[in-house]
């Protein structure tokens, strides 16, 4: 039975809380929360747990050997810092820090103190990407060639983060989960509309070795509501819609045909079509948040990284910044190798 | 009666013949057309017109007016030009030239010999279209935010013109028609996946004054095909997508409410949000180059300068020449002033 | 403060006692169940309500004004008889009785004991239902030509009521509400695939005066889930679908000009179409059944009717019979005036 | 080289006269046509056939075999049963004829006379369809269950012929060419909204035997354009949108199993859920009304009847007569074995 005491009780830790409490592997122990009502608020729901405003009840208590941390970021790297160096395995709601600098030494941390250090990357553990992870590593795509996400819509203007420290953090932390490579290069764009310098759309374009390139969307000051991302490979095409109640995948068995040309001509290159059925794969219907609480439990049990692990959370912080570099320069930024 | 000439009768120049033989003000008096089986057709279709192979014969001709330009874009500034020189209106099929310089030596030309000269932005003609502009001239819109273009499919990858030159013209001509301002810069990334260096995914991204921006998502390799472009605006947004049979044009009422926040914070914005009903309003349904024929020859009768003119030409082929050098530079291209 | 008492915590009653313990003017008091593990999450729930196996302790309860009934629909009639005759105000699950008779001694007796006498038909109280009702008693639809509804989805089978008895009383209560007119006739037709004498599939057909007609479909075999309901006026033409997440609701400026034809032909009549804009309004966002919670809190305070009355119920009861009897023996059922 | 005969070149005859000139097993010999402006497109179209409005000239020429039918529809059976007596094989455009009396008498003739009659179904030819023929016919759908259709939008009025007898042919055609049984009942609905008494919405409601049943809406009065088509099987389901540009089939693994119950309890069946993947299965692209050419040219130089004959043309227009006896009467038509 792992011990788990979370930080925070604002709008996420209700949900860490729940899932957690209904693992049977698992028992909420602690919950530290400053503010009373919310304090009141954890009272009420977790009866059985202790409430505290003192984080530091939590990283002395050695029946607790996970910690959860739900507050705002720039919160995430003294609080999951602490716990690590406490002797805990660390949960940190994403993005993982605000810093590349923070991300990376509690990654370095995390391994001199052999602890699992997790970042709450949800929609990585929903059915619909776990079923596309499956269908790239087994080639069925071929060689990806674009990964194109929109995640726009009429949203809540926050006041001191902009629109892609709010939206990005999701599709990134996707691309990374499906590609597992790093990306060469971040060129971003950006523009702020209510008389302040948040920016409320912004582009993202991110290269990558062997012409791969990613390009996202986000907006707060769209009209619909999208969530949709297109994936290209040689051999299939994926659009994963996530507005879709059921259909959220539909696998397109597209593509060109590339054949060499006339070897009088440097320049032809022949290219034919290739179309097919449409498939919509049926999709684990589990809840993500259900799964990732398992999986962080196995990986504190077993000893094993975590799939979303602190690595995981450094690359999305690591464009993160450069996309607010970019942005605020209008260079193409090159990623430090 | 304007006496009308034809070059071309390939892919679009039956097209050009079919609507101004219809016209009641123009009469298709020559095509020029130099592969015989081609112009056999053109001899069919057009049993009145004189089919011919020399471009001179057309230009000689005092009773034609006008030229129509329907040949590959490399030819279009010769043609123009000579067109010009020998006092002929003329409408070029888009983009207008490959070279910016060609197209500014024709708006100079057209200006001093005190001609028409035209770009077949056939978009621009559209019911779609027109209500854009209407909406947007009549300030229903309020402020433009941004302008966000998407046209994929899989598409045919050509020989020697990249995804750029095929598919943004459409998207520029009909932007630079809404909005009638010169972008600041522009900033364009693309991909080659056919073993050559003919980019066949590309994004392009325009800066205005006053926070405007525009971008553009071209791609030859998608599985599913999109013409939608959503246009922000601090009144009122649009969506606009050419692939729904009627309601084309969705016109939102919702925005954001700039408020002055607490006066001892200097950066606190308050930002309310408003939502209302949306639109789908009729529009008219004539054939886009009916319309634009009529538009054409009432210029020609009436010596008035087209909506869609050889500056409206020039335009697009500034961006697009811009697009070209930026994505193989990296850099984002200021455009010169 | 109206004290409430609620008999059946089952699937819907936690609903009711959610909303009418949130209601300002209400005070849920007494909840009666026999299921010991369903009391137990009643109790869980609402620690100052009382509760109970026994159904007597609500009716004796003199600070009991309104007892909420939600039990299965057998049950239905005589709870809502003992309460009505103890002097209780009544608020009962949709469909009201299974039996025709069993809803009209019930309207009755509330007539005779000055009681009020509610249907929870929720949809009635949807922002979507509310703006159609609207739009119908202004006449900007015209006169009604008719009403055509879809409800089908991959169903539950349930082992003691067709797909007509668990999907019809929804469009049925829809219908009334929006048209306030008593069928003609009923025609229905149904089948039954699995294997026992349940239909899964079932259509009704209503005829009322003046031409007007109203089709269901109801199916818990079909491979999507529609619920989309068109309804055609002389004016304007209204689509209602409730799987949309924002615009359930499309008003068509459309129809048709009938003219009269050549008068030395009796039969020949001209018809010209009409294709305008069109128009989803905004609608409130309000939960359906707080809605009707304050409706029903309203009607007993001030004694008036509710919208959805024992009369609203009984009409649905009485074409939910017929359509069962139609089925039966195939036969078109004139309903008794 | 069989040589075609054409009777009438109003709305449909011209699709005709194009696809079988361009069969390479057959030639368009002779039009018959009566209006003098159609007579003359007639001629433009096909300089080399013979124009006439004398219809005797076709029967008489020894060169022509077959002879296709695109009248009205009160002249299919004088002009069918003529070219039959005459020894020609024969296509008449759907409906067959206007009473079932006078189709029964042209398959009889057929048959007699060693002809090929078929209708032209053209839906049937279409690669949705044959698809769909496909699946059924291997058992991939398991037994069928229902077939609904819906059929509706803004339609064009017609003097003489009610909205069933000009949309549910089609629907008619597909159904019987998929299941290839004849239905025992026929039960309709209809009303009209023009001013006159011919019908602008229908419902039929067919059974067959087996519990199979078949439900059709039409609809000349609907805001928006449908065309629907769900089908029921015990292992697999199918929407067929024919609205849907490319992906007008899915076919979904759904479905119900029905479990043996409690063997003390008589009623019970259980009744469990499948769901699984959704496939959207490439179709042919060729034009349908092409291949319907190709195979009724096989037909006549092969003598093999056609998957479109003339009891399939019978069997539609028992359903519309049927139809429209039902809705007179409100009464449900048992056929006649």
């Amino acid at each position: 039975m792992i011990g788990i005491g979370l930080v925070g009780y604002g709008y996420w830790g209700p949900n860490l809380a729940r899932v957690f409490s209904s693992n049977k592997n698992a028992k909420l122990l602690a919950v530290c929360e400053q503010k009373s009502d919310r304090a009141a608020l954890a009272r009420l729901h977790h009866p059985h747990a202790f409430i505290t405003p003192d984080f530091e009840r939590l990283l002395e208590n050695p029946e607790i050997h996970a910690i959860l941390i739900a507050t705002p970021v720039s919160s995430h790297f003294p609080l999951a810092k602490a716990a690590l160096l406490a002797g805990k395995d660390v949960l940190v709601e994403k993005p993982l820090t605000s810093k590349v600098a923070d991300s990376e030494e509690l990654v370095r941390l995390a391994k001199e103190q052999g602890r699992i250090l997790a970042v709450d990357h949800t929609f990585v553990y929903t059915g619909a990407i776990q079923k596309m992870k499956q269908l790239i590593d087994s080639n069925d795509l071929g060689e990806l060639t674009y990964f194109d996400s929109v995640r726009i819509n009429l949203g809540l203007f926050q006041h001191d983060v902009n629109v892609v420290w709010d939206l990005a953090a999701h599709d990134l932390a996707i691309l990374f989960y499906l590609i597992q490579a790093r990306p060469i290069s971040v060129q971003a764009m950006g523009a702020c509309h209510a008389g302040n310098d948040i920016e409320n759309i912004a582009y993202i374009h991110l290269t990558f070795a062997n012409n791969f390139i990613a390009h996202f969307h986000l907006n707060w000051l769209a009209p619909v509501k999208l969530r949709r991302t297109l994936i290209g490979g040689t051999k299939k095409m994926i659009v994963y819609d996530d507005m879709e109640p059921s259909e959220k995948i539909k696998i397109y068995d597209k593509g060109i045909i590339v054949k060499d040309g006339d070897t009088n001509s440097l320049y032809k290159t022949l290219v034919d079509y290739r179309t097919g059925d449409m498939v919509a794969p049926k999709l684990a219907h589990k809840e993500a948040l259900v799964s990732e609480a398992e999986h962080f439990i196995d990986c504190v049990m077993n000893r094993t990284p975590s799939v979303t692990d602190g690595t995981a959370g450094l690359r999305v912080v690591e464009v993160l910044e450069a996309t607010q570099q970019s942005i605020k320069t209008g260079q193409k930024i090159s990623l430090k190798r």
